[in-house]
């Protein structure tokens, strides 16, 4: 596999991606002090409250910038490909969202961002800005439920800050925002299969190899170690083992209600997701538990990698009415309102 | 290249995605008669209200059938992969969504659903339904303009259902619905590259070869023949080559209003497709033409393909008013409004 890439050239990938985005949608999204790497709400935000930001490497779009926007984030450090943003960045962008309430920091589980993001807490609270931070680790794959703190964040985000976004903005607290966005999280499991690697730009060559007739089941966004490698099997059967994993962590019982979000890393086709869907939805009416919302696409990616996760979320009636609370971004708009 | 697709079958790619989007969407689409190759709208529609219906192969979501819903399609008939649906279907749609005021039938130019639309319309005038037909004929690489009805339909048709559909939702009869799409098409030109093949599945192999460093210009969306196989060159190039093709078939001049769609065929990643458009922003703004409407994404694919297209719409006032109209469907909602 060579690289093959629509671009100017490596060392302006990011960069020229962030222009192309702030082109396309400077109407919704500013750059803070013209630095296209701090990304925040362009349009009016209520004073008092509570502000959500995120952060974290190119190379995953829509994550993190796509969901800047209102009933989501209010702000976005971007990093290079699969590289975190500075601390001073995510200290500039969390001055800046905050509305005098404070601001919840809510990213996904990896070394770099969680040392920079406990870097930049650390400064804007000298500055007198409340701050909270949650990590998010919903990859079941990634480690063992006994230390389920270590696990990787991968598309369980996108609910954290719907849900995050939407508490929010019906004006709760940042106490009550950070529990119920950890309660959240505490009913969201995800995991995925990769089918091909994606290639670094600056580094030039793929993540790792596989076999054309392998798949690697667990497989991190950035190309970090799965379960295993195995042979492909059929939709219905790779459905089975992610879901299966997924219900082993996280036990559901008949008439639960529950979300999901079936995800394309980037190089497969929606037809595929399709074909996911049907699977995982005859999955869990065999189970009696009822889907009552849905998002199949592209949400958090790895480039051209081909593959696919799933997230399942747990719903009650609070996380469901957070769920379907309006939301308007460049790359996210609420359907299911 | 192998084939390597999360299915359960090659005979069942089609059906199981039908059923997928089926699954997810029947809150907002219908199987007539229960036949998931027919799918019309489920929300009531207004009666006299002009239909707008679609149909062609399936492997090019979110075309055609992701785009039914209020304020683009009424129907949708689906082939197999690549493959026309049977003009009966065809007729039964069609007789379904006419709402006493006739039927549009706007489709890509490509032979099989040209004859079956024929027959189609035919067989329902014959039960007293007013019909009309349009062939979208956008993609300036498949023939010169001297010979433009030969053209191949490919991501224009979004314009184009986007524009007839808000005609009809404004109670326009059939022939100023017919009239004021032919006039947007008259005003729409896309044109795209190849990076990569697609492997239909009941094929199992590539549609063509290319090789590691080579683009194919001006390939169509099932791997159609182009102007010619070349070496990749850079985003800004690339993007010079289709806009300059595009502007000399369709002058654009100082202070014009454009759209711009920039279609992602289905292995091509967000980042590169925003890097097409700053590009592309960059080429009009020197000409001082604005941009005016962007949509980024995957909105007419190829399954795997990677590659892209842009797809230029230029604007009057009518034309823009009929682009921001909203549209609600499974795949599409106006972000423009």
């Amino acid at each position: 596999m060579k690289m093959k890439k629509i671009m100017n050239g490596a060392d302006s990938f990011c960069d020229e991606t962030l222009q192309g985005i702030y082109f396309a949608h400077s109407d919704r999204i500013m750059a803070l002090n013209g630095d296209l790497r701090i990304l925040v709400r362009s349009d009016e935000v209520k004073e008092g409250k509570v502000a959500i930001v995120t952060g974290g490497g190119s190379g995953h779009l829509p994550v993190f910038l796509g969901y800047v926007g209102e009933g989501m984030l209010d702000g976005c450090a971007v990093g290079n490909v699969f590289a975190s943003p500075s601390a001073v960045k995510m200290q500039k962008m969390i001055e800046h969202a905050d509305r005098g309430s404070g601001v919840l920091c809510l990213y996904g589980n990896y070394g770099g961002d969680n040392m920079n993001f406990d870097m930049a807490c650390e400064m804007a609270e000298m500055n007198d800005i409340k701050t909270s931070q949650i990590r998010v680790s919903d990859d079941v794959a990634s480690a063992p439920s006994e230390t389920k703190e270590k696990r990787r964040g991968v598309a369980g985000m996108v609910y954290a800050w719907k849900i995050a976004g939407a508490a929010a903005d019906k004006m709760m607290s940042l106490e009550e925002v950070t529990a119920v966005t950890k309660r959240a999280l505490d009913n969201i499991r995800s995991m995925g299969i990769a089918l091909s690697p994606c290639i670094v730009p600056q580094a030039g060559k793929p993540t790792f190899e596989i076999g054309d007739d392998e798949m690697e089941v667990g497989m991190g966004i950035h190309g970090e170690v799965g379960i295993e490698t195995r042979k492909m099997v059929s939709a219905d059967e790779i459905m089975k083992i992610l879901l299966d994993k997924i219900t082993d962590d996280m036990p559901l019982v008949k008439d639960d209600e529950v979300a999901i979000l079936v995800n394309g890393l980037g190089g497969t086709p929606m037809e595929e997701l399709y074909i996911c869907y049907k699977s995982i939805f005859e999955y869990f009416d065999k189970m009696n538990i009822k889907i009552v919302s849905k998002y199949v696409g592209e949400y958090a990616t790895s480039m051209e990698m081909a593959g696919m996760s799933v997230t399942v979320m747990k719903l009650d009636e609070e996380l469901k009415a957070l769920l379907e609370y309006p939301a308007s971004t460049p790359f996210f708009t609420n359907h299911n309102k």
